[in-house]
């Protein structure tokens, strides 16, 4: 399919190469993210300093990451671990921005990427191809968009007070306790 | 301050123009974090196939994301909002891997390191590229490294079934009740 669009201010061509780039393969998810980050771009307009919130940690994030200045990192990008396919982009002063998400609804018309996201079909069953090629060509079709104001979740949080922790002596937050999360057992790692 | 030295497989000027570019700037938490990010990965080797986990959603996020194939969104960088300054690599199968850590008490010895770690100094009694050259001239030997198992957080959540609020209509993980979070009234939103 050749189709000459321009996603997230890029051609398409460029679009897919840097999700390639980014996450290491063309993912679905990560695609149809690119095309709901690219429309609350466009409601937000322009010239707004916006922040982000993803509803999902799967591919969604790094659609922000790549094309928006929000990552994880800057604390721009807020991750909720709710596995619903949503973003939304918001002025972080005024706190009103617009939230674009899958509309399963509208996606009943499109078998493929319907099944998919219900996962009710093999991935052998439906090459990454054919996916990629229904996700392109549905593009917004797939998605509905509302204006949001937010109120909750917005807070950049603050850092607390640090200290040394008697047992590893490692800097810790102090609201932690008297000895940091790993030194009370609850570290993911035990040393070899 | 000019110096020759190579980092996450880049020349210093590469490594630091990639961080702007992701970041928005050059963070000094991330010039640390890409030294760390370096070392684990020498540590580990080229030939593994790594997970990483990183301690604290500030800024050592991006590096990790950056410099290896390891995304949020593609599930193979895990952040815990610790507020510890800490990475760890590690091999997805033998879950065997290295951690390597800022260390606070080797950083004494570079004033500026460690009062800006420490929030001791205000942002303007300490200009960023001073501490960006007291960093990037401490490199490694304000850091520590152990190897390490992970017992813990290695884990690919796996998607459970997804059915349809009877009150969005959105798509949502059954897991969740008889309706969304958003509408239980958990969400970070109004309608405008």
């Amino acid at each position: 399919m050749k189709m000459s669009i321009v996603v997230c201010g890029r051609s398409l061509e460029d679009f897919l190469n840097e999700i390639e780039r980014f996450h290491g393969f063309r993912a679905p998810g990560l695609v149809l993210g690119g095309f709901m980050v690219d429309w609350a771009q466009e409601l937000i307009g322009p010239n707004v300093e916006a922040d982000a919130i993803v509803e999902t940690a799967y591919c969604l994030p790094d659609a922000v990451q790549i094309f928006t200045p929000c990552t994880i990192g800057n604390g721009w990008l807020k991750v909720l671990d709710w596995d619903k396919f949503a973003v939304t982009l918001y002025d972080r002063k005024q706190l009103r921005g617009y939230r674009v998400w899958f509309d399963l609804e509208k996606a009943r018309s499109v078998p493929d990427l319907y099944d998919w996201y219900m996962r009710r079909v093999a991935k052998k069953d439906l090459p990454l191809e054919v996916l990629l090629d229904a996700i392109l060509e549905a593009g917004r079709y797939v998605l509905s968009s509302g204006a949001i104001r937010v109120t909750g979740h917005f807070e950049r949080k603050k850092k607390g007070n640090t200290q040394i922790c008697p047992e590893c002596g490692e800097a810790y937050p102090a609201t932690q306790g008297a000895t940091c999360f790993a030194c009370q057992g609850k570290g993911y790692y035990e040393r070899r």
